[in-house]
């Protein structure tokens, strides 16, 4: 089944932004590669404010990146795909139902916080790939925004890159139906 | 000079302890020692919710820790030493320095989550050390509550212990004054 990936960059306080969204604090360290995690992705959801951040940082057009579809999960907007996006109305469990039926590679949940927290209070983050620079903005966009229920993890990855990035992979352990014998 | 360490575990999205105070989905992995660390401590600071929780879960007694000061920040209790612990009404600056006057091992700032603002935002966080264990849990007391100024920090340590356990180490960068040639 396609995996539902949530992958950010995040401080040290956890924020994925600052409040005002810029992300000036991240880095990529010369010896990381987002390349293995873009391999397995072509489904990218975030947003409306991620989107026009992302905007706004690449100066006014959706980057495109090979082959990569983008949703936008929006209350404000109408629905429908226009400018290289489909704008989503959706609630996060049926819109991931229907992109599940199609075959594809996995799904990159970019956040932020609002969309994230939905996709939490619906159990649907499969993975959680973090890299963490280390340095505490003191104030910001959140990367797990309260309030959802508790979930168990399981760390599949911890790696150390240079100027003390550390790259983070859990899995999500979801306990199976017991069968009745 | 003795050093100022913040050291707690927390769950993956960012908090100390659920919202009630509770911590029991922390846990320690037999791999995993605090020994090195409590041997070069001789001081521990927290705030007057967590001496109460500390109490509460200790059965009404501050558990005795081989030669540790313990020290209550507080604004609600009475200043002075009683019950094995220092309750203090100064800033966290002002006690400081009266600590660094005396020699002695390092510091451990326990938390919670106020004390560790004041002591963020008065910069006197010299090491961070992080027990993060792979479940997020929704809502609670956050590890660094917003807001202070940022603050540059270099990864020293990053070690995955068994049961997805990770321990991260970080010392604060400070710039030394330049001087006038």
């Amino acid at each position: 089944m396609r995996q539902v990936v949530y992958g950010v960059g995040i401080s040290l306080d956890g924020y994925i932004a600052r409040p005002d969204g810029a992300v000036d604090f991240l880095f990529m360290p010369k010896d990381y590669s987002m390349g293995p995690f873009f391999k397995r992705i072509d489904v990218a959801a975030m947003g409306r404010k991620t989107y026009e951040k992302v905007l706004e940082m690449s100066g006014g057009n959706m980057p495109s990146m090979g082959g990569m579809n983008h949703f936008v999960f929006t209350k404000a907007l109408e629905a429908g795909e226009r400018s290289g996006v489909t704008f989503v109305k959706e609630s996060p469990t049926e819109w991931l139902a229907a992109v599940r039926k199609k075959k594809g590679k996995d799904i990159w949940l970019m956040g932020g916080g609002e969309l994230t927290r939905a996709f939490l209070q619906d159990d649907l983050v499969d993975e959680i790939y973090l890299g963490v620079v280390p340095v505490l903005i003191g104030a910001g966009i959140p990367a797990f925004p309260s309030a959802f229920p508790q979930r168990e993890y399981k760390l599949v990855e911890n790696k150390t890159y240079s100027k003390g990035l550390i790259a983070l992979r859990y899995e999500r352990i979801r306990r199976k139906a017991r069968r009745i014998a």
